[in-house]
């Protein structure tokens, strides 16, 4: 498959060749960014955000994305999105958007919806996040960001922190690994939030060295420490979170033993799991991990609306 | 009048002869959509949505158009029009967007809102639906669908089905043909939301051939279908809906007699009142009709902004 | 300080000299609107729209001023913003606009946030108001609107009423005076509502010729009258509102003794402090005022981007 008119569904449907594409062409764009000068590529499209859920940063990244190349952007989010969900069936809302636009980045809660909204629409649709695994331009975003802050992605010990069972960017970093040949993924997380059985066996299947573990005994191994939020609510006993979650929460005494290149990420927005006195470490990267996201997306969009 | 610097408060304001020049001017937009080439017409123009009451599909529909045009687009909707309507009276909000924009697309509950915005707004309003009858542009959109998908407007025989009492995009398509001569326009509605009275006698005089009907009876002569929906909250004994909504629900077998070439239109967004195998039969539009509004509007917005 | 790269946080940090920049910058952008035609200097530049209070004109003359000069907008207000709020911490918010945008605009209801996100951001930060003092663009944009209006601000008296206490356009406007000489301010207001200690201080030492007045004493000396609500919510005991608010309501009567060229104020949006049949007077200038709010923040935009 080509990029040009694609979908993007799901990170397991993209080759190691087709990302190292996609990372090309977001060098490119990084450097026309920091240049302050992008080429209008883009200025006769319109890309159409449909966030059936709530995602600021994610909605935001997009759009200035595709504004940065010329495009113009239209959508709902919010209230907004519920009334449209009341009114008509996705396949509907979908029918339209594809009539009024060349792309559409759709954000849902039910797994499956991006799938589904792929295959009644005229124009390609890129999965803003949808169920509980899939958040695949997250995960090119990340995997660029270890590739654009350690050089490389392939024979790096990585350790994934937190919610690995509700959260879809780990679980999406996770598949997206897939895709390289990590030295060793340490999965750290609560035992009743660790990976789902199927994406567990899943990653198995294509080889991926998992292991559970606790982010003390490994983490003088890390290269890479990707967090995520453990939340109270997961948890059916309050106690049980108060006892566990002290070893989910990243301070600076807890990275003493860590290398000097480990890198931190967090797909953002954290709340208290990396204390403030980490970001003026040497280990932070989850703002610049942001930043990236712009012209990873750019890329994307790129690829797929002119290829 | 010219179109140029017109307000579009309903479609009775316009003779056959400018809805016949806004058609060709629609036909030439849409050439240029289909090449992915507009021309930019409007890059100097801001257009203003000012939306007191919601509509998700009218508003991405004019913002699309705005935006192909190379228009810039400002407004508010939803959750934040109410604060405005809160904050100021509806004269006040007009003169402020009349100082910041070149154009307002005003959608609003009340009957006569968009007339009493023209009087005292600086520049063109263009009316987005308001009170129970006026939605000049969807009135637009939908005789334009008429004549791209049969070739003409006049001689045919409509069927407008479902709730003409309070339904403001039935009433402007029936508004809209008094502009033309059909041969014949069916009334097809329950008794308690048929046609009001005063627009009745408002398109008898104007000499449209009306006449209450029944689906079953006229099917087989109809050469337009034009469904909306009846809501159970119309009537005030829910006994009575659930006896009479089979009679206003399309499904494959009530399309049995009808003529091959039938078209069924539709405002949209549909719940069930269109069965969705009717979707992938000959004689659904709606999607395409959703369609025709970017290149109606994109034409609206020139002739108004551009003359 | 040159204005580009700047944050603009308090008019106070603001020389006269600057201010007169900014205002001859303004007039060019004026006669650039004038004519309908508009250099799109900003066609490169995202401006990032944060508004964790609402405010839809400030948000829409932003809006109207970037898009004026061809620069993208992003951003987020209402519900949206609380989900902000709620998900992470100011800086971290910022930190993430600042690696999307060139310059953010942010509203916020906490004394200080701008300053603080001006020290957090990468780009420019532009207080679009915060706390009870400052709103220094609408400042500016009132002082031009003087200026225009009556060909200088220096010498002139003034009158500003209403809330002086948690009116943050009645304190901005009376700090941005301290720039200039006025012959005189008169502060008009309910015991309860007058001007914060502090920032009488403030203007006190800055020599500003500040005095207590009753509307009624002083209406035949102004040259300006600034108008702001009284809302009943203030007052404690509902009767005390009843009794005073009489004085604080702009109506013809009370305007008999004004001098002819007397300009009349209101940042907007105005309930019913001045009765609508003020605005037919010579004398209104409220809507002019919200109108120069373009040319005023196009010309902030540009300094501050492109000095």
């Amino acid at each position: 498959m080509t990029w040009k008119g694609r979908s993007i569904v799901s990170i397991l449907d993209f080759k190691r060749s087709e990302l190292e594409e996609l990372f090309q062409e977001a060098r490119i764009m990084e450097e026309q960014l920091s240049k302050g000068k992008v080429e209008k590529i883009l200025s006769d499209r319109i890309v159409a955000m449909a966030f059936f859920e709530p995602s600021t940063r994610t909605r935001l990244s997009f759009e200035t994305a595709a504004k940065r190349l010329g495009a113009s952007v239209i959508g709902f989010t919010g209230e907004e999105a519920i009334s449209v969900a009341k009114g008509e069936n996705l396949a509907d809302t979908i029918r339209m958007l594809s009539s009024y636009a060349d792309l559409i980045v759709l954000r849902h809660r039910y797994e499956g919806a991006a799938l589904y909204a792929s295959k009644v629409s005229s124009v390609p649709v890129i999965n803003g996040g949808d169920g509980r695994q899939h958040h695949p331009t997250q995960a090119m975003l990340d995997l660029y960001t270890v590739a654009r802050e350690l050089g490389r992605i392939d024979g790096l010990v990585y350790g994934v922190l937190g919610d690995l069972r509700y959260g879809r960017a780990a679980a999406s970093f996770i598949l997206g690994l897939t895709r390289f040949s990590p030295r060793k993924v340490y999965l750290i997380s609560p035992p009743n939030l660790g990976l789902r059985r199927e994406v567990r066996m899943l990653v198995e299947e294509q080889g991926l060295p998992v292991e559970e573990a606790s982010l003390e005994e490994v983490v003088s191994e890390l290269d890479v420490l990707y967090v995520t939020r453990v939340q109270k609510e997961r948890f059916p006993d309050p106690e049980e979170y108060e006892r566990v979650k002290g070893a989910y929460r990243i301070i600076p005494s807890i990275l003493e033993g860590a290398k000097e290149s480990m890198i931190i990420m967090h797909p953002l927005p954290r709340v208290d799991e990396i204390d403030h006195r980490v970001d003026s470490t040497r280990h932070a990267r989850y703002f610049k991990q942001a930043a990236y996201g712009i012209p990873v997306r750019m890329a994307i969009l790129k690829l797929v609306l002119t290829g």
